[in-house]
């Protein structure tokens, strides 16, 4: 039923290339499929200003396309001079479920910027981004902790996010961009390991959905977030 | 339990002022507990050059806060020079909302614009616009069917928001600013009047939840939205 | 010989709705028929960097539109990303007709920022700013004084504004939208209790004025204002 | 008195220098003492898209100051990314009395843009400004009219600006820095030759002003401004 | 001599990949040694205003460096709201370096944007960029030949750059970061495959340099030219 | 052969007038032909932030037009609300070659900025720039000198800049307007008075050049320096 041949709860092949560049403290390449994304993890000493003297870290986010990530060019945002309201809603989003997977307070006053850079984009970038981010993230944390600047990795545990939809009547997990461009509802999960949620935003694109619909998704963005912790475990231990 | 006594499925008081401004299509001051803002609905003819063409109309929303609808002033963008993401962010929804709840191919060839502007806010302020801007909007789709300048109204049936979040372990319906501050799971839904799901945006604050808990907030935002819809209603027929 | 009958030196209606909102130090709703205006005065610690060690306060003042206060809709200025040069010329106007009225040295190191948010527009929202502005400062002073923070309300008098014109030859005061978009010159002219000027801002639209025109619009103005200060007077009296 | 040595009633050296630069339609160096202006009008065919089919020309005006124009570099525009609310409100003003000294109807589809660059700034740089730009106007309108462009110059006669303001209690005319700085009223008068005023906009800087006192300014206003158009007609006619 | 053991005029290793994304018609990841750059090229139908009706195409760059490239994460431009001064420069060589390869009026009315993002930077992003770029171009270029779009390629040949300058007083070629940090001058050269030049850009760090020093670095830079162009072809050849 | 009857060798009558405007401590009236040029150095005390401790001063520039210098009238870059990359890279151009010809580290920790504000430009604006920069820098310089502020004036020497270019085949020096726009190379040299360079940038318009041709172009440029400098030397002696 669906174009690219997967079952309804298949994700698409998730690869998790680890330092992909040299100099940032994070640094992985995530692959969904054709979406490939970018996210560096940064570690910078400080607290923005409205932390000061509350004795926890941050964690913020940055998402972009490249201009040609699509089929389409977009105008880059620099000359636009401003980000777009997607943009900024999508690295909202990821900045608050990685946010929601770190104990703050254990992050002594350290603030780490994680950077998404979609350098293809075949839907679920930011699903993509925010699975390939907490690798970056878990990286930098983990280096913190050996170098002793932290006690602990402050990580709750593993967390990971993917795209389901109502695509032609059915629910499906992971839309690619042929599937998200004619679903009827696209709702993006993000879980931690333990199958509790971060966040769940559902938006009925043509049709409202029912809470039957709502939970059948539910359930399918389990089963595929827990393939891609998998994955992200695999590739923390090589 | 709740600091303003509410049981913990009760709504504020909720009031709809239509007509509250003289030249908007439609104008409602929407007032949920201490939350005020003024909703107007401006009919345009001509969609946006992504739609020409394509036989359909187009629901846009900009929402605003005025510097000092909260207890500290908050810079004003158009001084800042940019809106902020939240603000971003929350016009999107209340856009893709009120779409969400129109046969948008029955709307010709108009723009509606709804503007938000909160000049009082209190928790709840997105839910609070997409419920009056809606009434707004009816408004406005009314005229254009009563001058015959559309066919019907296109509206899918009625539709309102309301916030449901997880307050001192607890599941609870429209969160005031208090309660909001210290919950721990913040959640929005946007429902049509048959209880069917247009948005839905549940953030871990501080704790991950639950599928248990998520659908026990869904229950609580089904019976609010139900209430609510009920004053929309009445507000209409005066 | 006035669209709305009223007399040549006649007002419109004025209304200060006091605590108009919660949160503010001083807030004021000011009706000037039908142009509606929301005052609120912050008051908070500290001055400008210019001002630093100078043994002064500081008021200024910001100005807005709702997009849909008038009868199209404006684009919102946060969305240009700039204020326009019109904004910018009245809240200039504002601000230094509220510093006029007061005695800086006496203000300690507060800062008062008075924003003018126009709700509905109908001619002369400016003046209807300063005169509502006024009554905002006033009251936020006076709980600075009753909180023994100022040793008194360091206003110098009460002071308000009128708009005035020539509207088919006559000189007219507080001129509606009608009457503004044909008169040929129109004069803003702010005052303070004892008659004495704070600012006086004529143009000549079309028709350049002679210093009897000039004279004859003064002698409206004064009379204008006197009627406004009484109002202001009764509604802080209340 | 003056600092100066001036007379109450004397302004400034004014020299007015044609042709300044090459390239411009019109271009006049102004000097008011030690303010000097350049100022040059553009002739452009067409009108902005709010004049379109309504048989008028059009006039605006634009203002700068070279960063070392004063005693401190003050910040690029360009550089700061917008222009302030002072240089706003100035050419504003510019532009409003350039036009209103102009019969538009007689101006074809013209539109003139008259830049006034200040290369040195010693107080009165806005009047400077108005009494340069109408000379580098009416050269610009004279071409145009010998060219057959237009039937005739459809300026309404010669039009000038001159500060007046009351310094150490006695009203004097065209200030410069050090008796603007320390001025407690400062009014700028733009008028006609025959008398008439265009724009009139007076300031209380600490000091609130009587009629007496606006009349008293406007009178020195009235010679100061004869005297200017004696030196404008004086240049126009070498 | 060298840090990396190179000698004075050896190049760093370059690797081209082509069709490293899918969606561009042309698109090169190119490697100068930890130097990486993906560059894309965007073939559009249509021209700039400003060559409308001139028969000719037009070629464009943009250019633009990930946050955490470089060793300290640098502000994103897109959040800062404009491109530097840094980013303008070197984005206006790399379209002047490529425009002059190819002869613009046999490429009908297209529009070609060639994007550089620099994903890793060692010193030489922008030769490293122009070497990658005309790459990018010359795929985009071949396909709208084959296609029958073009009558052929129009470029002039092969292009491509390489940075030189004085390192310890001793001219060397295709300088790296350590390298570039203490040179005395740098110096970026764009050459056509026949040693013809189309930029060169040498600037004196903190020593002037003579035209002997300046005939040195170009011999360096035409060596230096030759080996990538051999590489260029070898990839294109694939 | 050229326009102008010009030798090929032969730059434009040069005038430099200093103090040409009084406040800064450094200005210069520079005339290149018919491009002329407001070049001021101001002084300020404290260096910017990635200076601090470095035990050294700085020198920046910043370039601007007034919108009608050239023959059709430009947008004001203030009104964009940017600056356009052409200014970026010519005032980062002046910028550089101003402080390669400063030794910083005798500048103590005082920060020097060029403002050059072309008022007339006929080509060669960037040149005539830093030709009247570095008089005006001179002054500053020596002024901070005499008022023992620095110890001795840290010039290396007299700096001045030209362009040549190949112009119907030949090399030229001093590009005026109409030679610039059909020149098939351009190339600005910045020299100090010792013949050594500062800057070369050479950018093929239309063809690419050849060594030899490089080697021409500097040839002229050496000897139209040494005239300038001979100019620069004259004025600073008076």
């Amino acid at each position: 039923m669906r174009p690219s041949g997967r079952e309804v709860g298949q994700i698409r092949p998730v690869v998790m290339t680890r330092n992909f560049t040299t100099y940032a403290e994070g640094s992985v390449l995530v692959e969904f499929g054709d979406t490939k994304v970018i996210c560096t993890a940064t570690v910078e000493d400080g607290v923005p200003y409205f932390l000061k003297g509350k004795s926890q870290g941050w964690i913020t986010a940055e998402y972009s396309m490249l201009p040609r990530a699509t089929n389409i060019r977009n105008r880059r945002e620099a000359v636009n001079g401003k980000q777009s309201g997607r943009t900024m809603e999508i690295q909202r989003l990821i900045a608050r479920s990685l946010r929601a997977a770190v104990n703050l307070d254990q992050l002594s006053d350290f603030t780490i910027t994680v950077d998404c850079d979609v350098i293809q984009a075949d839907g679920g970038t930011r699903t993509a981004s925010i699975s390939g981010a907490s690798v970056a993230m878990a990286d930098a944390l983990n280096t913190l902790a050996a170098d002793g600047k932290l006690n602990a990795n402050p990580m709750k545990g593993h967390v990971a996010a993917v795209s389901v939809g109502i695509y032609k009547g059915t629910p499906i997990c992971d839309l690619d961009y042929l599937e998200d461009s004619t679903a009827t509802t696209d709702m993006n999960v993000v879980m931690l390991e333990d199958g509790r949620m971060i966040e769940v935003q559902g938006t009925a694109e043509s049709e409202p959905f029912s809470a039957e619909e709502l939970n059948a998704m539910l359930s399918l963005a389990t089963k595929g977030i827990k393939d891609i912790i998998v994955i992200q475990k695999k590739s923390l231990a090589d």
